[in-house]
């Protein structure tokens, strides 16, 4: 948790956004993100793209809990379910299986409890290279 | 065009990270994010949901440029190829499908004229109700 | 149930690889699918599109489940977690999100227990039109 | 050429459903399978899963061309734009990235000439383990 913590620091994009870790550990991370006027898009709602930033920061730590820190996110599949407007976001994501090198971890994201967002990713260990 | 900055220019999260539409129209898009400190990870190189943020975006500007401006993005594919670490982000999206009421467009990102990331995305006429 | 094995039945494809449904209903469907050589592919494990069959078919059963049975399936994306070489497969899909009009939906498909594929598709009723 | 028509010859699956290789090499291919009855789904349209295959395996053929033949697929994304009904279907693969041991790939599908299915997947050599 502390190791998570340090990490999300150390991202100035995640510091930009606001976003703090709330749990880690066994294949599961979960983040949290207090919506505020600079993430919205020109109709007031979240931006997709602030959605898209926590499941794949969410997948990544869910993902370095059982790989460690020398990852790399492979790809991404998202899907919009409903507008975020107000409160509070909170991203989980679980690993649903791993290999040596890989892990696969679903995501979803909801809104003061509604699910907005579901999503997953393929995480490699980094390859070892010069 | 003019309608794509001022688009641009109404979502505060675009202009909290600085990208610019460099062309609309036809069913394309093309947007630019100089890179600065504030968009990276730990490890120094571009966030992987700044990334996101742009294929999410290019591709709804894509989409929006022939089904008009009342869309929802349904969903997005993104793989990453490799890192971005310096110079200037050019994401450009390009509708391969449309029919009355969704759009399918395909989406590359390139750092300083690099490839570094691929995606897709579905965007929907937004369904008209109360 | 007995709709849902009327549609398999009425599927020439479904009867081509041998699939069979074994629950049906409220937002969640199964199918299993015996492995036999014909659905190899040339090294003797399970063909990758024999395990995209099973994701796009329970995606769409359990979405139809909610929807009715006039659907569109729109995307899909399968992440392979593991061969699979011999025994049964069992495909089990569940809905995460629905609207009046929409369906997402989650897959994994597991040969003899263990989980080989892990996936997602969105379904949209068909659109009323001439 | 004659590599991919001997892999495809030696996939039982490809055989049961029909396909062939039209061009194969330098990190295109395409495959071709003539529609005929038994791949269609309850309302008389090519099944989903037929259009699944010819993107797994047409990507797969796709990256084997730069990759070689020791690989497994890892993730795919399908977007389904119209349905297929008769004719003969094309699905078109080309790399658009690849590295030492990974190649990213998109695939379009075309029933008679109209373009049917959107995809992309990403391929890994196989890692080396006992």
């Amino acid at each position: 948790m502390e190791l998570a913590r340090s990490v999300l620091a150390a991202q100035p994009f995640s510091a930009l956004l606001g976003a703090e870790v709330v749990s880690f550990g066994d294949g599961v991370a979960e983040l949290r993100l207090p919506i505020r006027d600079e993430l919205r898009q020109q109709h007031g709602l979240v931006h997709g793209g602030v959605l898209d930033y926590l499941v794949d920061n969410a997948v990544t730590f869910a993902a370095g809990s059982v790989l460690g820190a020398d990852i790399v996110t492979a790809s991404l599949a998202v899907d919009y379910l409903r507008p975020a407007r107000d409160g509070e976001l909170r991203a989980r994501a679980w690993v649903v299986h791993r290999s040596r090198s890989q892990a696969v971890v679903r995501c979803d994201v909801a809104c003061d409890g509604d699910l907005c967002v579901t999503g997953s990713g393929r995480v490699s260990l980094r390859p070892t290279s010069g």
